[in-house]
């Protein structure tokens, strides 16, 4: 069975894995049908318990909707969290329907609609603005509706992040004002009926590495502090991003949050009292707080031999966990952590490929991964499977029925 | 503008692209939001005769309806072709709401569940099935059920095809029975009650090079007529697949289907009268049909710069058009033919780098492309969206509004 941490993080009941304390086997026969997502409550609860022990209290916590927006997942963080950061209206609605209040929500996206903007606007969430036109429309709709919106600025900062997965800064960039042309902008809001907060700069996400992090967030302090100089208006808000990254596979590392931690104390302490006195700080995280919180559990259809390689299919696939797969942006496609449910710290027997039920080759779970003997019947748990699962995967492809997400 | 052969294929009014005969800025209107995907209904009827005009009466033509589920889709061609191939229990119902007759329909897939074996023998499908433990789960169901299972062997051949995009035969593989195992398990279906037809042998999906396809077809007819050599039942079909290529980039040449034809021609005449007197013969194609004949339709939401690049941001993105983007299973990206559709013939003005609404890089719809002017309001284009398109895309992925499709 995989050793990789995630997968030691979740229960265990008589060698089965378990989820919320119910073995995966029998929590198959509770929703009814498999594949299936499940989500750990006291997961989710145990991270953000790590973050708030980790982290300085000044640096304020926001959920990222987009990486898991189950609703019962967003209601449960929505508890724990101090905002929430959402991508599109129903992203919006969902986090509207918590306790937490329009104005710890923003709204990022550089291609929010009118109608969108409007949602936003009657609503009183905070708009992270990603181009002077935006400001514009926003002010524009602002006025029309009688409604002053509660904007903060995206910042594409002139540094990009060593590390990432994804960058998302630095060089030309369809996220956010480049950050030379912030000054400008701002002189603008001044006169804008805008109700003007702050800066949302965030330059990559899904890193592992904690220099990369430590020198990204200096320097996004840095960038803040030197365009609140330049700001005729106070900061009262800074976005850091996020950008923590989760272990997938068996060679990745894990992210040193203390080390990240101890240097927002240090910027905390240092040049954000002294340059950003008024700020609210906060950082957004999605994968790092629901990535690894949540499997996939899938049942074997079919064990097939080809010739030498011994395949298990299984009724889930890439139509509901296409980044497990390797085909969502990955250049090469590497193993997530796979285990047997009924089996989960067996010893290894045989060396199978796990494949997806669907009518192609790109429909790979597990490619000549070691597990205990696994046949028809038996349910394949597919790990780190909290974010980014089953909304950024093709459910229609093929038109299998959709699974089911459960939390617990 | 793009000179691509498909944008050529669609129609022109007054400088604007048109779908149907109905130019695309007034096709929003009537479709009352963006984006969209417009199918042009005699772009598919085009297609279909000049299959017909090119491959020998003998060899029958099955749509794959994976390729675009659509329901208004299927039920045009159900009425021009020989039969459909289905993946899934939904497209089985989807064909099986069309005049074909269910013994023309095929279904295929490495991961069929007992259930949906069970309704494709109560429906009389023809079940391609793709182990000797599938053979054995049909046979069992068919007795419980009181049907005679319509089957066919899906083969493994043990050769690949070269210029395939997918490989889906030729060494060890989740589909089908390697073919050295074949004549073992003819002698069981023997026994069993089944309704033996024959064999599905298909080795490669969007090949654009007709030599290979020629080679891949030769071999795969002298393979059948080796197994129904060794049958100890007559071969009465064989679905020779498909994967006729389209071009979807610059570089791409098309497929030479003149030369598919006299081959296909030849082999009729030859091998298959010689050595498969009895059988159906069957072409399965789905991109080759339905890829050309379709268009994604984005609107600008934003034009902006950033250091030296300008973007236009649409409200669409890779939750529609994953292909487009370049992120499923490919490995280099390339932009697809893409175009400004009230200004489809129009001079290019500038070089611009067309993004979608989501907030992930990923989402890139067409890098550095050389496109007339257009700027907020404007209606972006994306050909070669027929096939593979909404339903091999994560549509929930930041929660926007599914996209129409419309055919015309």
């Amino acid at each position: 069975m995989t050793t990789h941490s995630t997968a030691a993080a979740f229960g265990r009941q008589d060698g089965r894995l378990s989820v919320g304390g119910v073995p995966v086997d029998r929590l198959a026969e509770r929703v009814g049908s498999t594949p299936f997502f499940a989500y750990d409550r006291q997961l989710l609860t145990d991270r953000i318990a790590l973050l708030r022990a980790t982290l300085p209290d000044q640096v304020k916590l926001s959920y990222a909707v987009k990486a898991n927006p189950m609703p019962a997942v967003v209601q449960h963080l929505a508890g724990l969290v101090d905002g929430l950061d959402v991508a599109s209206a129903l992203e919006m609605r969902t986090a509207l329907d918590t306790t937490v209040p329009p104005d710890r929500i923003s709204f990022a996206g550089p291609g929010k609609t009118d109608a969108e903007l409007r949602q936003a606007i009657a609503a009183g969430v905070t708009i992270e603005m990603e181009s002077e036109s935006e400001a514009e429309r926003t002010g524009a709709l602002g006025r029309a509706l009688g409604v002053r919106p509660r904007v903060a600025v995206r910042v594409n900062p002139d540094f990009a992040v060593k590390g990432s997965g994804m960058r998302l800064g630095g060089g030309p960039q369809q996220f956010g004002v480049d950050c030379e042309r912030v000054p400008a902008l701002l002189k603008d809001l001044e006169r804008a009926d805008l109700d003007f907060l702050g800066f949302h700069i965030f330059a990559g996400s899904q890193n592992l590495y904690a220099d990369s992090l430590i020198e990204a967030q200096r320097r996004t302090v840095e960038l803040a502090v030197r365009l609140a100089g330049e700001s005729p208006l106070p900061v009262r808000y800074l976005n850091l991003g996020g950008g923590f990254g989760i272990p997938y596979h068996d060679k990745d590392v894990e992210l040193d949050l203390a080390a990240v931690g101890a240097n927002l104390a240090d910027l905390v302490a240092g040049p954000i009292r002294a340059g950003l006195p008024q700020a609210r700080i906060a950082v957004e995280l999605g994968r790092y707080i629901v990535g690894e919180a949540g499997v996939y559990v899938t049942r074997v259809v079919d064990r097939k031999e080809s010739r030498g390689t011994t395949y298990l299919v299984v009724d889930g696939g890439l139509h509901h966990q296409l980044a497990a797969s390797g085909n969502f942006g990955q250049v090469i496609r590497r193993n997530y952590p796979i285990g047997v449910a009924e089996r989960i710290d067996g010893d290894p027997d045989e060396t199978v490929t796990v494949v997806g039920c669907l009518c192609t080759p790109l429909d790979l779970l597990g490619k000549d991964v070691s597990l205990p003997r696994a046949g028809a019947g038996d349910l394949i748990v597919l790990f780190q499977a909290g974010a980014y699962g089953l909304t950024a995967s093709p459910t229609a492809f093929l038109g299998h029925p959709a699974p089911a997400e459960v939390l617990l």
